[in-house]
């Protein structure tokens, strides 16, 4: 609910919606009698009047919400998979919208009063002195000149136009930290090299290229006219689209670096390219989830859209930082280009800092109290916590939605391990159903604002060129860094995966609440207009088309992620941390394991094992009781302890259990013989873990042999259920 | 979150608490360059700014929260029973009010500017028009012309104050929705009638008695001067009021009666009497359930409490809605007086109807969907259903909270049977989980708001009144109703149980919410600062001291709920519906069972058995199959069938089994040989499903033996976990 104060905007927009509600109608001669009362009491009625009318326009956009939500389970429960959640609340929402322009006419009620005062600022607060009465107004904001005259118009239309601030505020921190909190961690790290390579070189990478690309068709559109009749003209230009590209291409790209004057054009491009890099594939990956895609394939993309999304905020917000010195120069400057560089590592790093602090701090604090006997307060803490990182990320100028992905985390990642079974099944299911609802809050308000957003520029060739940018700039963030990465990875990128990935460059949530965040300039808006046709055309035709795609590329589906690692110890297929095993991650890696584990949470070696000898008295300060217990209980072969919920276990058990299995190795007598902290052994160890932790995680579920496989079927529909949604 | 838009004001309270955060001086320097940048966009900067400081404000009072949690966890743990968390919240409140009022000075930063303007009218929206920038400001209500010069001098404290709305519209409505689900609906059935009496003849005999009290201080209060030095006379005031009492008390009274012109004063204080009516003894129950008392006695006090905050609401706007025709006229009117009984009529059977509405549409939603496939899908209906009641009710000039109480114990009676266990389970923690937040929210910010609101007006004898007339109506309430009672009960309550009802009348969230509602004028205002003088005694004294009167009443603690019913079968000590069956509880109840039911949930006998035979194509229709199957499997004498979820099974046992345990006898072939619909065998059906639940409930928990009694220990533990914050 980040600072809350913008969301009476989003109660505006169901403002005229009202008239559809036929109970209103109904009910309200009811309360006459009780109106007619209080007929003197004329401001203390029209107040509620406006509550009852925002609690009716509200209460339609709740029924759209419920009627997707039954939509969902019809064709969920027909396994139609061409439309996923967020296309359907789109679908809703456009229909409201178009009901909104079209079929109501709403005589403009002239509620505006314009008044001219010698007053030298805006001040936040206003009393307005009416024939002897005094009244209260806040600061809404700044109107360009040219509004002033279509707001008095257009009232309506107006009311319908969210504060765009809701979605950074309220909406994306949800969804945000529920990405970082499921993330699936073993593959996730597993990958990491690559994710991290794709979505910071990727999508820097897909910026400038989107940005350039951009930058032509906004020249070129500006130079035909930007303001004349562009029905009449669009054919030509469509046509002549690819000439001028080709004519303005590398000109425009000198232009802009030189010094002529284009300077303006090529940072706000920038700003377009940054916006549209952010993908979000959740149409796709609900998909993969269901068919049980290849898990590496999910974990690249699903960690890349994630930490993209993180990518694409600080830099767009760095781009709008850059600023040449000095009001007239529209000049390239190392030093601002320098400037809005350190803005982009400040920001990101310490947006990741507080993430990762509010985190720890989390940790430390469920495992140094024994808050999990009552998994309310908990619950209700870990909940506090994770949304104080939002505010102090936002309080400190830095960004609180990063903040926010890197605190969930390291929630999942140190804290999950300290809560009761209760508390870990509270927070996951309360997150869900945020990230659920936020989600579909978001996409059926894309699909509103396309008919009832006013300043709408639909500029063909920008929208032309924006298609192709963000295609070019997708296969240039996808295929050289592939090959790249292919070059120093064991298990390589196969190239159906690379077209997989290609494909899957939705837009979605984070696109469009960039874009929407600021609509006050012509340029602005014609980027808000062409990105919401972006995110239609990817979610609907992309998402839809995931199935297909699937099948067409060849890419296995059914794959049960624990099944593919169990073929680990036989030495065939066994797909360790081996593939992705650079020094950092294994340095890290060890750390994690010996020092951070211990120190924030009940699992893991106990310190006292790990700390040199000089540290012993802080070592057993900080090792918790069940650190020891670990130890023993690890030290027998048929340990089965710690996983006491199964419905937690498959979902996150490459959370809990992986450290304890390795830990069973590496604090205790290792099994191989290997020595604790080679190299060599470390991988033993990760693929003895995963492999472990499959056998465990499963016989939770259905007791059973040890020396079975695991149930692939019962294990598979469990996890179904539990991930569909995510 | 009710029309959210008031949540603004939540914002700006904790705006200046921003200087306790020591992140904030810390991080901002940083932050600096990209400011410094932005040195042309000045109204943006402004907007950040603001932004950044209502975030540092919220994140202060989300620390505070996470502060009263790890408190509260600390008295848990150390079995501290003298301060419950809803007191505690108060205190740090308290605190941060004191801090606020006499630690910071922060000088008037003389934002505000007075216009005067040749307008008629006070519109929504204002233009204004800055040196040719135009600047969009919204109406936030009116201000009274003495308040003008003290919004001027006093921005700080002026800004600390919250939009009271917020609480009706976002706070209380989890609140009440938890009170409503999470009703143990076996004993407050059993006292139905008893609990209807409390809450309805009772909180209006309190309304009045209070009311009648108040008057005769506030006029004695405001004829000893009410605006001058209160200090110095207020020794003499306390003395002589007994005796003011005694002489104003019948004149006064018949002063209003008749048509003395007193008529305002009796109004504004049945105001007050209607408000301070609404009883919330959340922490006398929450101790209660840890020593568990008498299941009997908890469900009078909870029942009571619950229905009396609806009946205190719906009471105190139609005393609102008390205007005598004619501007002049203080006169009492008869058609006035019918109108407000009218209003309070159609408001709470309008509000009443509603709730019950929207939860029987859920019920019929999730039943003939299979929704519960899909819990996610599921809880997000049953949330987005429950809100709509909210909104719904109030869009219709109905009052919003009542209705929601109802749909809460609609969806609790009928949905909840149709819901998946894991969705029972989710919606249950969540609610849980809101209803704790806001709870303790509203506690702090009263304890801040002693300290910040400006408008404090502590008239001793009207204190010392209200709290005597708080506890002479808390008396006229229990005790007469009590006498009454128990000439019809069966099984009486005792004296004891009493004075214990007369020492739990604590006074909280409502009242507040209440009162705060309107602090226009000066008779307000005293009412607001006495209130909140009530609330804070009644939680800590009455609240802390609940142990002690336990034990000096002599009532017995540690009784296990199911263990006291067991007891049943040989006739002795047996505690069935007899108590309190009444005709009309008798045929709701039969109705509910054999109809509603079985129409509405999976559970009950099929309709084609309850219906008569002419419907039988529609009650084919309208029968689940679950229905059949229930019916085939209750005819097994050892049907344990159903409960899935040893947690749900314990706190919601009666909802789900008590039905089906009937429904064996009533469907099925009778045990006793006794005929369906029978009185005689109603009541020994009540008494065995009772006890067969216990038997079953108990079971699913630890498989036992039939013919020995549950474990109490394992399942009091059990049940302690999950309801001690309740």
């Amino acid at each position: 609910m980040g600072s809350t104060c913008e969301i009476n905007a989003a109660m505006s927009i169901w403002r005229r919606l009202s008239l559809f509600v036929l109970a209103s109608s109904l009910c309200s001669c009811l309360c006459r009698a009780e109106d007619s009362a209080m007929e003197n009491i004329v401001t203390e009625k029209k107040a509620e009047e406006s509550h009852r009318q925002d609690s009716a326009d509200l209460l339609v956009f709740i029924l759209l919400l419920t009627l997707t939500i039954l939509t969902i389970w019809l064709f969920k429960h027909r396994r139609f998979r061409f439309l996923h959640e967020t296309g359907l609340a789109m679908i809703y929402g456009l229909l409201v919208g178009v009901v909104l322009r079209y079929a109501i006419h709403v005589p403009s009620d002239m509620n505006n009063v314009t008044l001219s005062c010698n007053v030298n600022a805006s001040p936040a607060t206003l009393l307005v002195n009416v024939s002897g009465k005094f009244y209260e107004y806040t600061l809404k904001g700044e109107i360009s000149g040219s509004e002033v005259n279509d707001i008095q118009d257009n009232e309506m239309l107006r009311k319908v136009t969210f504060d765009p601030e809701v979605f950074f505020n309220i909406l994306l921190p949800p969804i945000i930290f529920h990405a970082g909190y499921s993330l699936k961690r073993r593959h996730f790290f597993r990958n990491l090299g690559s994710i991290l390579a794709y979505a910071f070189v990727g999508t820097v990478v897909s910026c400038f290229i989107i940005g350039s690309v951009q930058t032509m068709s906004f020249v070129s559109a500006f130079s035909s006219g930007c303001s004349g009749d562009e029905s009449e003209n669009q054919r030509s230009e469509v046509c002549g689209l690819f000439f001028r590209l080709l004519m303005y291409g590398c000109v425009m790209l000198m232009k802009q670096i030189g010094q002529l004057g284009g300077d303006f054009f090529f940072t706000d491009c920038l700003f377009f390219g940054a916006i549209v890099s952010a993908t979000d594939p959740v149409t796709v990956l609900a998909i993969f989830n269901e068919l049980q895609v290849d898990a590496d394939l999910y974990a690249l993309l699903f960690g890349e859209s994630v930490l993209n999304d993180a990518v694409a905020v600080v830099l767009s917000s760095s781009i709008v930082g850059y600023q040449p010195e000095g009001d007239n120069s529209h000049t390239f400057e190392a030093m601002a280009m320098l400037k809005s560089f350190g803005i982009f590592l400040g920001v990101f790093s310490g947006s990741f800092a507080l993430g990762v602090a509010t985190g720890v701090v989390t940790a430390l604090v469920t495992k140094f109290t024994k808050l999990r006997d009552f998994p309310l307060l908990e619950t209700a803490l870990f909940f506090l916590m994770s949304w104080s990182t939002f505010l102090l990320a936002e309080a400190c100028g830095f960004t609180g939605v990063v903040a926010v992905l890197f605190c969930g985390m390291t929630q999942a990642h140190y804290t999950f391990n300290n809560l009761s079974p209760e508390s870990q099944d509270r927070t996951k299911q309360l997150f869900e159903l945020l990230n659920f609802l936020a989600e579909n809050f978001i996409f059926s308000y894309m699909g509103l604002t396309l008919f009832t957003f006013k300043n709408h520029v639909f500029n063909p060739i920008f929208i032309v060129g924006a298609f192709l940018a963000v295609f070019l700039g997708r296969a240039a963030n996808i295929y050289p860094l592939s090959f790249l990465l292919n070059l120093g990875r064991k298990y390589k990128i196969s190239s159906n995966f690379q077209h997989m990935m290609m494909f899957a460059g939705l837009r979605g949530a984070m696109t469009f609440a960039l874009s929407i965040r600021d609509t006050a300039t012509y340029a602005r808006q014609m980027m808000f207009s062409t990105t919401l046709l972006v995110v239609f055309f990817t979610v609907w035709i992309c998402g839809g088309g995931t199935t297909q795609m699937l099948s067409c590329q060849k890419i296995r589906v059914g794959v049960d992620t624990d099944q593919e690692n169990f073929i680990g110890p036989d030495g065939v297929e066994r797909r360790s941390t081996k593939q992705e095993s650079v020094w950092f991650f294994r340095i890290w890696y060890n750390f994690d394991h010996n020092y951070l584990k211990p120190i924030l949470t009940h699992s893991g070696p106990p310190l006292t094992a790990t700390l040199p000898a000089c540290c012993g008295s802080l070592a057993r300060c900080l090792t918790s009781p069940q650190a020891y217990e670990n130890e023993e209980q690890l030290k027998d072969s048929d340990s089965d302890l710690i996983l006491n919920d199964s419905d937690i276990t498959l979902a996150y058990g490459d959370i809990t259990v992986s450290t304890d299995a390795t830990g069973a190795h590496t604090s205790g007598t290792p099994v191989g013989g290997v020595a604790v902290n080679s190299d060599e052994a470390l991988d033993r160890e990760l693929a003895f873990g995963d492999h472990e932790l499959v056998i465990r995680g499963t016989r939770l579920v259905l007791p059973m042999d040890d020396s079975e496989p695991p149930l692939p079927l019962d294990s598979r529909r469990h996890r179904h259920k539990n991930e569909t949604m995510s």
